[in-house]
């Protein structure tokens, strides 16, 4: 039986039940940010979260990573946190070999400087081809963020910044056919082409925000503002037609990002949109606009999983979550409280669409 | 004698002497936001100002231009203001020539909805053919900004809507051979080749922050967000070679347009850069740092001046402006006062780069 939200005679249906979604591309943050976030996630329809290792400091190292997992696990015991560690010089195959044996799933590479705490990221991929043969003989994922750094020379800038990536990422399978990698965030028609073009180990996040947004509306808009940043309408429409499409190798990755506002409406914005309290809300919206309600279980639900293939905790892969076409407004702000021990104040995030109306809400989950 | 800064054995000089510049586009808004600006024109090494139309309500009547042009005379009777009317289904062919005989200088076009004020712009020109002939016919000018609308179906948006709006500006200058067009704030290398490719009455402004920013720098800087935004870096390079070349067509047009504060560090930032309290000091730094600065003069002070065939009231012709070269910091803000006639409050305007260092510092003008 079908949970498609359309009834044999094609009239919408009112209410639609899936299996909780998995987020493969989260940002859960540190300290009082992270208690705020990470209660959230449930909420949003999302039982697997992917999580960057992006903090300060990175996580660079197995042990890192799970201590970070037992602070995430104590917030959200429902949860599963599958861990990555951040690719810089430091990471050893042997590391990776331990992070294997120790459930760590991925390692994430940023371009030197394009994204959140990326100054210790990379430039060029040849270093890391020792750890790359590791990873791919023991099974780790490889995530990438896909731009290459800003140059005016080469007329290199935010908005070519992914497009001019690809021939990296093309280059990586073909050295690495057996390596599974992961395009994250892609915003790019040639992205897209790029991704269809490899072979089955190479596949794609696609955000919330990437399916609604174009240039426009992240100019003058911080709430807007992420790298990558959204692109061309044309952009997005191809982003929408691989969803519309069902094609099983792009999938859920929210790159969910939360900034306190004040850090969001100042004279320079980070960058970052927050998604993770209506993961599933938005999504609904947002493919029911394009006539792609149909897929949001397998982008969202079903497909991640099984490219990594990764099953949840004992006992959290059976449940569901049920949608109910019913209109309500977004939150203005998600609220954190100050940390007395790293000395951070009390803010606010505000969340993507404040206050606007979105057309799904969950009401079982 | 050349006023350039190269000696005979071509060491840079540390002092330059220019005719006062001359600025074809600027923004001096109203009430206590004008009384903060209009004196600051000066300042900045500027003695002519091309003043835009586009107030609350728009500047559509010779009347209204002349009510406004009086308020500006009185803040700083040492600039001479060349006025403009807000180009609308209201004007008529009498009204120009009404405009004409009251020695308003131009007529500016906005696109429906892309600019400040701009809602009751235009999206075609046909309908404004008799008042086009008529102002070929009188001698006035016509100001375009050159976007077309954001249109998802036709992939057009804020990346690619001056390049798309080119054609518009070749059809014009073909029907009216005889009008002068000044396409203003050009962003992109199409731009600059579709202008260059035209005849002797069609020109280009280039303002300060465009041959300094690209797409980058405005990705949530709210102070580097205007319209059009800046684009690639071979857009950049084609607007600083014009420059470089001495192009006679290509002259000064800041487009300054100070917005308070809390207008940009916001959730919906507006769009404009503050420009007018520094202009030379920021375009001799700026040209300085392409080695473009004995084309200074010929850009800030002459070209537009000889482009529109005009003069600068009795007496204010041949002032000069002495810049020196040497380091200061751009401030921080430029407050203005409460207003209590119209209720606004008091505030300040952060001006292009503030904080940072600016290499030319007016030392006589």
């Amino acid at each position: 039986m079908s949970h498609f939200p359309f009834t044999h005679d094609a009239m919408p249906a009112n209410e639609i039940t899936l299996p909780t979604a998995s987020d493969f591309h989260i940002h859960l943050r540190q300290d009082a940010m992270m208690r705020m976030v990470v209660p959230r996630v449930a909420e949003g329809g999302v039982s697997l979260a992917y999580v960057m290792p992006n903090l300060r400091p990175p996580i660079t190292s197995t042990e890192q990573a799970l201590t970070y997992k037992a602070h995430l696990e104590k917030l959200a015991p429902n949860v599963t946190f599958l861990m990555t560690l951040f690719l810089s010089p430091d990471l050893t195959p042997d590391e990776v070999r331990r992070a294997k044996q120790a459930g760590i799933v991925g390692v994430k590479s940023y371009p030197r400087g394009v994204t959140t705490n990326s100054d210790s990221g990379i430039e060029s991929y040849e270093i890391y081809y020792p750890v790359f043969k590791v990873m791919e003989e023991e099974g780790l994922v490889l995530n990438l963020h896909g731009e290459i750094p800003s140059d005016d020379e080469k007329d290199v800038c935010f908005m070519n910044a992914e497009e001019k990536f690809l021939p990296h990422l093309a280059q990586l399978h073909a050295d690495f056919p057996k390596l599974k990698i992961v395009l994250e965030h892609a915003t790019s028609k040639a992205a897209v082409d790029m991704v269809k073009s490899l072979g089955d180990t190479v596949a794609c996040t696609i955000t919330v925000h990437h399916l609604e947004l174009i240039v426009d509306d992240w100019a003058g808009q911080a709430h807007h503002f992420c790298k990558p940043v959204a692109k061309y309408p044309h952009d997005r429409k191809a982003l929408r037609d691989v969803v519309a499409e069902g094609h099983s190798r792009f999938f859920l990755g929210t790159d969910s990002a939360p900034h306190p506002h004040t850090a969001k409406e100042t004279a320079h914005a980070h960058a970052g949109v927050f998604t993770t309290p209506l993961v599933l809300p938005y999504l609904a919206t947002i493919l029911d606009s394009f006539g792609a309600l149909d897929r949001l279980q397998g982008f969202a639900c079903e497909f991640g999983k099984r490219f990594y293939g990764v099953v949840e905790k004992d006992g959290h892969g059976g449940r569901t979550v049920t949608l109910k076409r019913t209109s309500f407004a977004v939150p203005q702000t998600y609220n954190f409280e100050a940390d007395v021990v790293v000395g951070t104040e009390a803010g606010g995030v505000v969340p993507f669409w404040a206050g606007k109306e979105v057309g799904w809400r969950i009401v079982k989950g």
